[in-house]
């Protein structure tokens, strides 16, 4: 998958992408990354990105201009191109912002982006970008229902969620198969060496070796905690 | 503020604390950051933080005593002291661990943390952190229903939502007070110049000139934009 990234920020990504499963995955051939300064797209001596909003109030709003030229060199089209050029294209590529008025991320969500060729996210201020900037979205992502800085980190997140469920990036030590969400369940109680910490003691039955007695358990368990702390997800 | 994140890879950290809103608001002296190696806790020659889970399966668990012992010493008790030692505390300072299970991150929360005087996060991989450890945990926080490779992207979001709320660190040129969940709603939306592009053109009302009417348009497309797009919200 190549993953590019449109931001006025791009040295944030430089530590994520750098370090634990993001770095392996580019290492195994199964991501390509690329953080663009939108700068390099906005016009005069300034190379202004945002101004100030039509109707008043505080913030600034980020310019439609940079944003489609950016797009649209990174897509590789002529000036001009979008969004027509992309009418009924193939979903392969997605193009993709970040805002509180998208829809909700999921772990479903995060598979379906997993089988893309090519994801191209546009990082705003949350204070605002250009209505018909989005006009180019073809889809708007909110990560949860609060409010950050920039697209940066929500970007991150949802490039966290999509890449580690690409075949062969999480590798043998490690499965997303019986994780939290991914049979609609939060996943059971882990326990590891030792056996008692602190008068803490490991549940009996997984010391037990009985590996019939220990999947019901952690069944039970993972419904038990699910129906506790996240009743919505069992509706 | 002070913030302490006790991580396995405390490098990841370093570019999103050091550019934008984080930068500034260290600059300004409202934010005092630390990223801990977990590793300095950690016993034997090869510094083992992670270990076999109990009952089999894949993946690995965090264990709990450098995780117990990284919290004692970044928040300067005796070895052996949590949790007891925290009982009845004040609230003032918070520890907090991400994950799945935990209680769904939203603005309410971002507020509230935003008032605490310390916040110490515990960055496991979600694969599993031993149970034992959540008993050290004032707050278990999820950002959304979906799966990280690890606690630290999660917690840089709770971070940044919570930092930009602290009185000072936005400054004049930005206000979250009429921003997305601030006042329940989606925030409406926004236009800067050109008036026209590519055919596109901002809403008549925005250069009129006329507040009151400007004001009575913005609500309108608060609600309806949160009607169309997020209805749970208005519920």
């Amino acid at each position: 998958m190549r993953i590019d990234c449109i931001t006025t920020f791009p040295a944030m990504f430089d530590s994520i992408m750098g370090e634990s499963m993001m770095k392996r995955a580019q290492e195994k051939g199964l991501l390509e990354f690329h953080a663009h300064d939108l700068r390099d797209w906005a016009r005069g001596a300034h190379r202004k990105t945002d101004d100030y909003p039509y109707g008043g109030g505080c913030g600034l709003v980020m310019m439609c201009e940079p944003l489609f030229a950016a797009v649209e060199s990174v897509l590789g089209y002529e000036a001009g191109a979008l969004p027509e050029a992309r009418a009924g294209h193939d979903g392969s590529t997605r193009i993709i912002f970040l805002a509180p008025q998208g829809k909700v991320f999921d772990d479903e969500m995060a598979s379906r982006l997993s089988t893309a060729e090519r994801l191209v996210f546009v990082c705003g201020h949350y204070e605002g970008i250009d209505e018909r900037a989005y006009s180019l979205a073809d889809d708007v992502i909110s990560i949860g229902d609060y409010v950050l800085t920039g697209g940066e980190l929500a970007s991150m997140v949802v490039i966290d969620a999509a890449v580690r469920k690409i075949p062969g990036v999480l590798g043998a030590e490690r499965g997303a198969e019986t994780e939290s969400f991914s049979d609609g369940l939060l996943e059971y109680p882990q326990y590891t060496r030792p056996a008692t910490f602190r008068g803490m003691e490991v549940p009996e039955v997984l010391l037990s070796g009985h590996h019939g007695n220990i999947d019901e358990w952690r069944r039970a368990q993972s419904l038990a905690r699910t129906e506790r702390l996240r009743p919505d997800l069992l509706i």
